[in-house]
């Protein structure tokens, strides 16, 4: 269970309502309702849990008003409308909090080019190597042992966890988290056969994250052929997803781990792969589209479109194409037999 | 081929059996049958190989007890049931012993902080960074460019590869081999839509290693959400595989390359999962099933399942889908015309 | 759009044709058509974009010799019959020309072990590692944070980018690209159950990489059992690949993104893996196969095959098979009707 470093203080204010104190507390902990103690803060939304909810010990549950007329005498209480909101918005400035409690500053093994420009208050971890012409923001965060190549620019508050590397020219929005091992701005993978070999063609633009992204462990976002790779606003990406070359994702949509998108796609708005799924190249996927898991889309979709399969097709389509193919072998004696017979 | 820098003591009596001596040697490396020469080891198991193994020069030839009867003239012999775990065994040994004769010791570039507590004899390659409130085992070899943040564990005998990151919190059992690459504790993909915005869920948990687990290179495996996301101990994960937030891996499970678990899977005892198969979340895949290669999992197996397919089905059953499935090109033209004749 | 550091010299002498100058021109930089100024090299090759070109003004535009006749008014022109060729090949050039201008030298922050043999202008940066009897060719560069592993080898004018790991004895030919996060020589995935539980087979093998291989950030090559995994000369493989062990690739081959081949795959030359395909252990695939996106390849492949699906088939017949399944539920009822009434 995670324990604050930083003493968490009671602030009703920050949420704008107040609390009904039953006991005093010191707040420390943050935990789903089986680790709840006089100390934890908890939550409860989901109505299958009230039973186990009312007999805890809490040092502050976050609780839904829908739950109103119940007593939950252990616990101090906030009544909010949307509890598990409140409570990750909670626990997010207490993270905040203990996160500033680091104190800022380049560490004397890091590697910083003369020509940077460095925001207020960054933090800038051991081994990390900052290339020519680089800026980043206030806050940024870069963790140890990642490589910030000639050119870069990290927006405010962005985060870079340990051995990032970002390739020359690329651009990182703000309030961005890149997980470990991410790689933004490698070539995209263009060759051209010619005399009977593969020839390189030369990647010579570069890739743009948004603000608010997120990149899981081990993702690769690969640079442009001309001009720029671009991943929206509020756009999260899991582990070892794969964007290539000239891509264009939209904003608040959710690339779930190992997705891999061909060369040129352009994905809409809150648009959701999900994990292992792909796209062919130089498609369109249209806003708010659904497309399942391990599916290959291989031509445009509509805005909109629940899609299935490899190759995808409408998901009610595939859902009956496979409960069809399912049926097929136990028939296939008897329509044998009928073709057969009418022969 | 394999060639020992420490010079190689035949050691019968580590195998507790004796070995036939026809002409000294003094064994340097371990190869195939095809590579064997007078100063090396090899082994014969599979009957296949008997004709080329009776010609063969030999320092030492692990050889089957079936084999008994047949002469090996030009080499030393061990016989025993097991040939090939012999063998394996053997090398593992003389690999321990060659480890071993590489001086422990703390590169002067590493960085490990103050409060962290080392067993006897690790070894801290160039570039290490070792966080806050970290513990290693005896004898852990943490290689080049490794990250340990704060308040994780490393049990004895443990080694990581150079480029490991592991985040705060992170337990690895003893015994335990994690490749060039990995990410362990990164945050899990979590996110709630909120007034048209993904906000993130903070990610509170850990993840927990089991000892004699092997990791490939490039995997991720994320922390919880709140708990501990688990890999039980002996199992084994290839390369370039995905592990969700608040999954539970049992113990010697097999997860082929590229695997991807989403969130909050459950996985048994002596499970294969094939390359390239996935899981949706929150499902439970009992003990000693088998998953084939590209599989997609979309809900709970019962123990001892075999399945195949995206969506997986039994395994009989999708074979049999497969093989109606491309007869049916053919049927269908006359199937549309009884059709078209019944109507 | 790529500004080049080095000014550009136009050299028509290189191209073997000369330039029709309308206006006197510093070329500064290159685009695509859609961003050309009087200062910018771009080409003209595909005939859909020939009204576009017609105005625009450029500092170089590389003309197809089938648009004789038309006029470009704004544009200095380089005539050929292969414009995009030509303008990648000028592009190359110039790239190489600029790489040139940064100084030779090893890095203060970087540590090269004492019996490395280093050729002429390496370029080694920070924090490299470089181990025991390890050999660079001419030109190498080593970009910061890569760790080269004792007895490796690289070839002249190869490039590894940040974060690359070479485990001991790998070789890497001349000419060579690996970006950032690759993971060469990592254990192949071998173990043997033995009394309950997985025990490892020692991998003793290498893995060698012929002479203009790329590799795609965060891939992944497995070295041998025994012997050698290998990658042949002029094979192409992009981000998040994974080459399991024994592996052995031919010459201009090319694996699209998160490829997975499992242990002991035979790919031979001119072969096309199409992104999330997959094979299946121990298969022969043959000379200018073609594998569609997200295949499962578990058999041998004859040269010049087509194939696509899960598991693949001939590409003809998995259309069709595709194609009736989609009919079939919309036949069934009518279907199952006929059998009922045959019975």
């Amino acid at each position: 269970m995670k324990q604050f470093r930083v003493p968490i203080e009671l602030q009703p204010n920050l949420l704008g309502q107040s609390v009904e104190m039953r006991f005093p507390t010191e707040l420390k902990r943050v935990g789903d309702l089986s680790e709840a103690a006089s100390d934890t803060v908890c939550f409860l939304e989901n109505p299958k849990f009230l039973d186990a909810a009312l007999e805890i010990p809490a040092g502050l549950l976050i609780v839904g008003t829908q739950f109103r007329g119940h007593d939950f005498p252990r616990a101090n209480l906030l009544w909010t409308e949307h509890p598990y909101m409140t409570f990750v918005m909670l626990v997010r400035y207490w993270l905040k909090l203990e996160e500033q409690s680091i104190p800022a500053g380049i560490s004397p093994n890091a590697i910083v080019h003369a020509t940077a420009v460095l925001g207020a208050d960054v933090r800038i971890s051991d081994y990390v190597v900052i290339g020519e012409n680089c800026r980043l923001g206030d806050r940024v965060v870069v963790d140890a042992h990642c490589v910030v190549m000639e050119n870069s620019r990290i927006g405010d508050d962005s985060r870079l966890y340990p051995r990032v590397t970002l390739y020359p020219d690329t651009i990182v929005g703000a309030r961005c988290i890149l997980h470990s091992g991410v790689v933004i701005g490698a070539d995209g993978f263009g060759f051209v056969p010619y005399q009977g070999r593969q020839e390189k063609i030369p990647q010579l633009g570069n890739v743009e994250i948004g603000d608010d992204v997120e990149i899981g462990a081990n993702s690769a976002i690969d640079r442009s052929t001309f001009q720029t790779t671009r991943v929206g606003n509020g756009t999260k990406l899991d582990n070892l997803v794969q964007v290539g070359h000239n891509c264009v994702i939209g904003e608040s949509s959710i690339l779930c781990a190992q997705v891999g998108l061909a060369g040129g796609t352009t994905i809409g708005d809150r648009v959701y792969l999900g994990g292992q799924s792909g796209t062919a190249g130089h498609h369109v996927i249209g806003d708010d589209s659904l497309i399942g898991a391990q599916s290959g889309v291989l031509g445009d979709l509509e805005p909109g479109s629940r899609v299935l399969g490899s190759p995808a097709s409408d998901a009610g389509l595939q859902k009956r194409i496979i409960i069809a193919g399912r049926m097929l072998p136990d028939l296939l004696p008897s329509l044998k037999k009928i073709i057969k017979k009418g022969e």
